[in-house]
């Protein structure tokens, strides 16, 4: 039996990437996808997603459009710099006729969670406003959830918007807050691994010659991406961000330093806003999982995950070539 | 020609190995030393300094009492769980009839600052209050020194009395911002490099068996310290947090990876309350110095620190031996 999984993004070239990896994921089942403000608008990111899965002749899956603004303050414009203007290194998608549902992001979320409720597990890899305001909506929510792997924040390493905060959760600190206080599991993907897992040219290269037309979206959209990873890195690649934390919900990677530790988000106006405070104390001689901590930190996984998710990528059918085909 | 160095501690273990190596160093001279509150009261912290000074026959160093209280509100007790009770281990050092001089540790410092103007260094491994007071009383303080040496924050590793804060920023993020801020050339040693150089049971007998009565005070009371150690490190050893900045500041240990950033401490009421905030973004393929950052954070040393301390401690005499030879 396959694990029902709301995805909810803001899609973003690494999330175009975690998209594909979960349409490729026997594991699982996408029954629902949300759309938030981050790397684009919320609107802009639906269609994006709308565009994709249309690629993949995945329509099937309803996609809800959800908050275009944190829960404090308004959408600061996203991150054309990194993401390009249409959120998918500008490359132009085929236009699709399919249209989101009626229901916001929030509403899908809180239906799904009735219709799978104990089964359902939540992956987001965006600000975390709609997981936010379907709590708000409904507090039991969290009961009905199985898991909660969220791709955000930085422990051990610098954040990447500002010294110390990574841009997921520095867009919404307060949603952010909100979901990793709540009464679920939470699997944190923090900077320090997403960062130490990157793909390059080679292998991008291998997802613009693949056969399913939207993994060859993909390798064409990390062009624009990789340009901006440069700086960081030295040479033309990008950090997998999304897709790590996909791979890791998924189980497709696994956590090898991972402890159960507090967690809070920095919500104050001071230099720290939007920073994930993990209390990493005591964890020298090996991860110790702390009582009562309900929020799992990814500080560290075996292996890495590009080999996985290329394989995984190039695993997808050009859906139209098999219809012909039948 | 030996540089003058004004010393800022809490006296505390590790502030007494600070000061045998700094009376044991040839490149560098001992013009005052001011008390702070931090690991015991400023007036407990400034009698373990007089009494180490008499063990020494060094009563000619002036020391002078500082402050008790943090900029904003009061000494919270101390930290006898780490030091003992008298904190230095709880050993009893001989009682001496040298007393600390009029001027308080500010005005000491201002005053030395004159007479070694364009060439005083500071090292100061406690609490920033009095560093702080002297540039409130005079701002052009930081004109009339060379380089300032701090023990203190945590960078890229957790703090060690919140998940994100140091102890000595902690004790006082209001006097660690102005210190930090201050035109002037500072040289942060954060918890990133002091825990990495640690002290073990070996290398503490040797300082127990060592001629010079203030260095066998020195390994007995690091007998106490070592307990507090094991929890971190599962071992009978500890780290060398102040005499580490003090080698660093001597120039006994040279920084590997070092780069000077913008810093800035949190001083809001959030769970950031007393971090060091080090923007080390753009780190990643080597140490890059930001323009117009005048703190240089110390994130590796070259080599370790423990045999070379130990060495330059045991190569200190027993004064009184050589004044009976003499």
């Amino acid at each position: 039996m396959t694990r029902p999984v709301y995805f909810d993004c803001d899609t973003g070239v690494d999330d175009s990437m975690a998209l594909a990896y979960l349409l490729a994921s026997p594991e699982i089942e996408l029954v629902g996808i949300g759309g938030v403000h981050g790397n684009v608008s919320a609107a802009q990111g639906v269609q994006n997603t709308l565009r994709l899965l249309a690629l993949a002749e995945r329509t099937d899956v309803p996609v809800a459009v959800g908050e275009n603004d944190p829960l404090v303050g308004q959408f600061a414009g996203g991150a054309p710099h990194v993401h390009g203007a249409n959120g998918i290194g500008d490359i132009e998608l085929p236009e699709t006729t399919a249209t989101a549902i009626d229901e916001d992001a929030a509403d899908l979320l809180l239906r799904l969670s009735h219709e799978h409720d104990g089964t359902l597990e939540i992956i987001a890899v965006g600000p975390l406003t709609n997981l936010a305001l379907a709590l708000e909506r409904d507090a039991e929510l969290a009961s009905r959830v199985t898991q909660v792997t969220v791709m955000g924040g930085a422990a051990l390493v610098p954040g990447n918007i500002t010294p110390l905060a990574e841009a997921n959760i520095a867009h919404d600190p307060e949603a952010a807050q909100a979901v990793v206080t709540a009464s679920w599991p939470v699997t944190l993907v923090p900077l320090d691994t997403t960062l130490a897992n990157v793909i390059d040219e080679t292998e991008r290269e291998r997802l613009c010659a693949a056969e399913a037309p939207i993994v060859r979206a993909v390798g064409a959209a990390l062009d624009y991406y990789f340009d901006f990873y440069v700086a960081e890195y030295g040479r033309r690649c990008s950090a997998l961000h999304d897709p790590l934390a996909a791979a890791i919900a998924v189980g497709g990677m696994l956590p090898r330093v991972a402890p159960a530790v507090p967690v809070e988000v920095d919500v104050t106006d001071g230099p720290g806003r939007g920073q994930t405070v993990c209390d990493l104390r005591g964890q020298r001689l090996g991860p110790v999982d702390r009582d009562g901590a309900n929020v799992r930190v990814v500080l560290e996984t075996e292996g890495t995950l590009a080999p996985h998710m290329v394989e995984r990528l190039l695993s997808l059918t050009a859906p139209s070539l098999e219809a012909n085909g039948a």
